[in-house]
């Protein structure tokens, strides 16, 4: 794979470039309601390419992540008449960046896109590995595609305008690399918090950086998901369920990266249960998680509802099996490992009482 | 690419071996309501797989290769709690496994699928080449994706159940694939007409592996229709403009196959007027095509019409320009040729000439 990631304080001339470069007959720019009003003027006014494309708006948030709003977009595409010589660039979070990259890569067959990721969860998770899709039927990321942007243009310029939880969520996934990288990497996040204020500054892009290689490594290994990518899902099976309860059964959504925080959290106490991951770091963690992430809203009887968001997971084999990425020590992942339900409740058990639930 | 291609008169057990080698721990068998009926019962006599598969059933008729559809599909492998360990076989023509392989292809980012291409043109063109997807806004194939099924089992099992004019449908991408192929070849095919009695033959499926050998050489070589494989797209141009204007303005929808033959027509004429196409040949063809599959409704009032569909096909590089791939001679095939609307407008005058209209 040869995806370009460019890390940038000027993301705009950045774009003109690429845009010249790949002689882009036309460009199409999609956004969420947010990012069109407060990324796109910024990014037009060092950019000729955006000042001059044609802005396709979509409203913001998950739930609109959906098969009419992809839909929406590629009637646009169609009535703005596309070709395969033009190009989409991508403003905005996850949402934007996963729907208008199935938009552009099933359009015609496929159109070639720029991501620029307006918040620190996109910059460092939906920026590289080429997961596009919309989620269905109640399902997250149920129809999707596996296709590269022809760029991810990564920018601090963003950052300082994101409230203090997304920046969190976002660092969730930083904390997930560091896990996957090095005690090193793992000792250096756990000894910082970032803040609206602090958010935009060069430290910030150098571990931003440093974390979206921790990725890169492993999806040009394997970008088709069939082995040692899955360690990525590291937190993601019990996060993905808390994140589905929450939303579902709670109707009281809550942001991606706090979901997998604490579900990194049962992760490990399985981790330690399972696979010797040592007590010490299991405690460093949580303790982290408690006092920047708070807790998740759950409690015993919600076990059964957990466990059936969790055997619908795509990564499953068979639909009966529940199946995680575990680590046998910082830095060491172990994929597929099938998980029987007592030991999944027990773990949840003592996630609670780590997290003082 | 490492598709495979098997040629057989025993589909049903192909079938099964496949699904035990790739180890399927669910499969599901898309089909139309036409296949539904007349085609899976036959298979599921000699296959297992097929015989306790969950079957989808889509409507039949390429204008239900919609979204509509396509979401049905969707809706019914996520009831059917699919996972990426699941076998599709799309068993229907053109159409289901257009649909039902971008349909699967996408869901959860991509299952493996078998197409059984049950009719001529299926078998020769959708057999190979990986395309997938539905028509979106009016416009044909406007939105899928490049993805290989695990197989494509071809068997003349089907053929004798076919009309004739869906027989010839198919015949005209054989005829296209000897034009790009050989003199001997070309010579060959307008020696033939295929009929219901003949097509389940011995020749025929020699006939179609030698053809589908044609289009699977000039795939291998360019999957993502960079060059070389737009010479598939002879006869497409000016037959898409057709198609579409016997489907929209006339409401009396003609044949893929027929539309072809008669858009090679135009483009061998454009071909001997620009390239040196020997006009020998050309008048073989038309004679044959004259013969075989009478002649197109179409008036020089048509033009512009025409012109309009030609200039939204997917092939032109600027929404302005409108691409050819011409011949200049058997064999030789000129991709990327910008003709302008007078020599356009010209070609269709002697078309119609050649063909009595």
């Amino acid at each position: 794979m040869k995806q370009k990631l460019v890390f940038t304080d000027a993301p705009g001339a950045v774009i003109d470039s690429m845009a010249a470069a790949i002689r882009a007959s036309k460009v199409f720019v999609i956004a969420d309601t947010n990012t069109a009003e407060i990324v796109v003027p910024k990014l037009a006014v060092h950019s000729s390419a955006v000042a001059s494309a044609q802005l396709i708006v979509t409203p913001a948030g998950d739930d609109n992540k959906n098969l009419d709003a992809l839909s929406g977009i590629w009637q646009a595409l169609n009535c703005g008449e596309a070709t395969r010589s033009s190009l989409v660039i991508n403003a905005g979070g996850g949402m934007v960046c996963d729907m208008g990259g199935f938009a552009a890569a099933t359009f015609k067959r496929g159109l070639r896109f720029v991501n620029v990721p307006t918040t620190l969860l996109a910059a460092v998770d939906a920026s590289v590995g080429g997961k596009t899709g919309i989620n269905f039927n109640g399902c997250k990321n149920e129809v999707g595609a596996f296709a590269e942007p022809e760029a991810s243009v990564i920018s601090n310029e963003w950052l300082g305008t994101l409230a203090g939880n997304e920046l969190m969520s976002g660092y969730a996934e930083m904390l997930k690399h560091g896990l996957l990288s090095s005690e090193d990497d793992f000792a250096m996040l756990l000894d910082y918090v970032p803040t609206p204020e602090t958010a935009s500054c060069g430290r910030m892009l150098e571990m931003i950086e440093k974390s979206v290689e921790v990725k890169r490594n492993i999806v040009e290994n394997d970008f088709r998901e069939q082995g040692l990518r899955k360690a990525l899902n590291l937190g993601h099976t019990v996060g993905h369920a808390l994140e589905s309860m929450a939303m579902n059964e709670r109707k009281h959504p809550v942001p991606h990266g706090y979901a997998v925080a604490w579900g990194m959290v049962a992760e490990l106490v399985l981790s330690s249960m399972l696979m010797g991951f040592p007590s010490s770091a299991l405690h460093q963690y949580s303790a982290y998680v408690k006092e920047n992430y708070g807790t998740p809203d759950i409690n015993c009887e919600d076990y059964p509802t957990l466990l059936g968001y969790m055997a619908h997971d795509k990564k499953n084999v068979a639909a009966s099996e529940i199946n995680f990425t575990l680590l046998s020590g910082i830095g060491c992942p172990r994929v597929d490992c099938v998980v029987d339900e007592d030991n999944i409740k027990a773990a949840l058990d003592i996630s609670r009482d780590l997290l003082g639930i």
